[in-house]
């Protein structure tokens, strides 16, 4: 699904951020980047700010106009931050996230737009999209990197994918992820536990009332402990046991 | 309460990811950063890269080590890609966001930790955190660059603080919740706890290596101990070590 998904940097200035969008992208799971007349092309800095994502660069598709780059896309999404006059068509990350991929799945093909690092999209390219995306950032500060833009969108767009493909998650799976999850102690197995040590800190005389037992309780209850972590609690209680008998000896 | 939210970057190798995660932390609302012996300290590189965030980095509080940047606070997440051994306190940004929001909206001093460039954080820093989170990136290719890092993270605190502040809740019930919830006991109150417990249980022939601490380290973390509580823990290790005292006079 990930792979309806194209993400558009329109007239970028750094080529430096083309290769941080890209490795942004491909630690998503993303990895069709259009850039429209770069003022850097793709070059060394490109590259190098790519990381382990140089293919997302070197397969990115290179073209001069706006509608070059979207002409086979069914659903455009415009990302700016000066977004007032548009209300009825503003989403957040992560609905963009829920929408693109609820697309994606029915064969739609999904393009999300950057504008450029100083002025962002123009008037003209937001109108030719049908939903424009807004990062709810601090208003006293909002300058967000493009990258780190790019970033948060292709998050949203993998949690959303994420929670789509847990929906069709196999039976067979689950048990799996049940299966590696620590066994966690019985109520009989803890109930020994607070009778024992209710019993060795009475004879130290640390225990004179309920109120220790009950907060204990409630501590190791919360904690919901595992079956191996009891063992040790239980043996430490042994250890001190033993120190106690030794010298009664 | 972004403002009881700490972001702490233990070791960074470059000097322009100080400033590049400052910035992301500007634009999501957070100021307040700590730096655990950086290889490079705050230079141009930094002050250039954070934008208009050069006060997050000016302001940004270096120390040496782990335990003096989060001493005083009583919930730590720390951050890590491999995290297999720790399903049952594994949390994603978005419960991040959440978690910490309840906590900071009750007072409570939250510390977000992530560890260096390459290896991240170390056992040894991730056992002494409550939650670990996880950023749930392609498989293939999970490689993200820090300061993107610290900007996910710090969207989902500024998407749970949004979505807190809308409910606004009336000024009776906050209060209210925060009496209601007992003061947890900070990192540095738990640290001593541990050693304590190790101290005494080694002379008692019980702790012999690294593996019994840990997972109580674990347990622990994860029960989010209350003062009271604590006070009630080292209390029974002071009974045990009374009894030794006497019987070696």
């Amino acid at each position: 699904m990930l792979d309806n998904i194209r993400i558009v940097l329109i007239e970028t200035s750094h080529s430096g951020n083309i290769g941080s969008a890209a490795r942004a992208m491909k630690t998503m799971g993303l990895s069709e980047l259009y850039l429209v007349s770069p003022k850097q092309g793709i070059d060394e800095q490109a590259i190098a700010l790519s990381a382990g994502a140089g293919d997302v660069v070197k397969n990115a598709v290179v073209v001069e106009r706006f509608e070059q780059a979207v002409g086979d896309c069914s659903l455009l999404i415009g990302t700016s931050a000066r977004l007032r006059h548009l209300q009825n068509s503003l989403i957040e990350p992560c609905q963009c996230g829920e929408i693109t991929m609820q697309a994606a799945k029915c064969g739609e093909k999904v393009a999300i737009i950057f504008g450029r690092e100083r002025v962002g999209l123009t008037n003209d390219e937001l109108l030719k999209c049908r939903y424009h995306l807004t990062i709810p950032a601090n208003p006293d500060y909002s300058s967000l990197n493009l990258a780190m833009a790019v970033q948060l969108v292709c998050y949203e767009l993998r949690m959303a994918f994420l929670s789509q493909t847990a929906q069709e998650m196999p039976v067979v799976a689950i048990e799996n992820t049940v299966k590696n999850t620590a066994l966690l102690a019985t109520a009989q197995q803890l109930e020994y536990f607070f009778e024992h040590t209710e019993r060795l800190y009475q004879s130290l005389g640390f225990i004179q009332n309920q109120g220790v037992m009950q907060k204990l309780r409630r501590l190791y209850q919360r904690a919901a402990v595992e079956q191996n972590e009891l063992n040790i609690l239980r043996g430490m209680l042994t250890a001190v046991e033993k120190h106690l008998y030794f010298h009664k000896e």
